[in-house]
């Protein structure tokens, strides 16, 4: 059994969809961050980093959404998530949620979180200040140069696709207009009619 | 034929020693950032980034280290850089990678790189007087929590080493003594000693 600590809002929505679009049976854990209970010692147990998701499987814990998001592919082969065996796509779909993770969310959590990389207040709306540039940024050079069309890797749908519909959602409230990126947006409006994302999506509002 | 686009005392070393310890056919080329070429429009036709590393294939551009970490490892299984066929196995070494890609390179970048998330002088300083502290706290994490010993992923040799080794080189320059993690330091000094490792090192300093 499958088990994925989950708080809503969060990047975690990415693994959901993908759980939910795998067929493998799992569980949910929801976790409030209102009341900090990613901090709590019981779930620092569980994720010593204090962030979600975690997937706890039976031979252990993971963390970090690409690693997860790549574990659920090889584990539902049937749901065809990844471009499995061909290590040169595989690659191409690990650079693409690496990117994602490591310069994508990081721009955006500059909003929300500043604290981790500085303390005073000037400096943390310093940092929000840039965020709308920073993701628009990022967002057109994922339009011209990354979504192949009409998913990200191509004409096969893979765990890239939930992924960048999760940074998607968060550009209005990141300040930018996601109507400026005409493949991105179709492609997030694509997502929200696939059942999986609406699963996804009730669990994550409910 | 493999090229690899690299600078110096950049993280572009993790992705040089995995392609020495792999036995692949490569070269490289290297980039001045001193005269910016990591920004000329030839440069960005390669990789639209702006960044290293950039893995150039017979298939095509790879950019992000795990992702060319992991594709280095899976097109030299005899080398043994990884635990193929493992799903899980492999998805533990995608989520330490993606840790260091994620969260330490991009604490470490808040020091030199600091102009990505704010325009103020101040706002620069104030990331810069927290780097020592963040990159402290994740060593403490990576000593207690994720490293197994002798090497990352246990008693087997990975891609996650030289891309530890790589971001443990950067802490004396980020404000922090290596030495108050033992195992980590002891992997660096162990890590010093292969020939792999001598062979890009030389090159990096070259
Ligand atoms: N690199 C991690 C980032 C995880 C992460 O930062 N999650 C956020 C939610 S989007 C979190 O748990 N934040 C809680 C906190 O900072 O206290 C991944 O991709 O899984
Ligand atoms: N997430 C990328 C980060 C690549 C990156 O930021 N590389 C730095 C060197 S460590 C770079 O090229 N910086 C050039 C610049 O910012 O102009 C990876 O892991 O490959």
């Amino acid at each position: 059994m499958l088990t994925l600590y989950y708080a809503s809002g969060t990047c975690a929505l990415a693994s959901l969809i993908a759980l939910e679009e795998s067929g493998l049976a799992f569980e949910t854990r929801k976790l409030s961050f209102r009341d900090g209970e990613q901090r709590s010692p019981d779930y620092l147990k569980i994720n010593p980093k204090g962030r979600v998701p975690a997937l706890v499987t039976d031979r252990g814990v993971l963390t970090e959404t690409p690693a997860i998001l790549g574990f659920i592919a090889e584990s539902a082969p049937a749901a065809k998530l990844a471009p499995l065996g061909d290590a040169f796509e595989m690659a191409r779909l690990q650079s693409f949620n690496s990117y994602l993770c490591s310069t994508v969310h990081v721009n955006h959590a500059h909003r929300p979180r500043g604290s981790r990389w500085a303390d005073e207040p000037a400096a943390l709306e310093a940092m929000k200040a840039k965020v709308p540039q920073n993701m628009a940024d990022c967002f057109a050079l994922i339009e011209e140069t990354m979504f192949k069309g009409p998913w990200v890797m191509g004409e096969t749908y893979s765990l890239a696709d939930p992924y960048l519909f999760v940074m998607t959602d968060w550009l209005p409230a990141d300040g930018v207009d996601p109507a400026r990126f005409a493949k991105v947006s179709d492609h997030h409006a694509r997502m929200l009619q696939r059942p999986a994302v609406q699963r996804a999506l009730a669990f994550d509002r409910g």
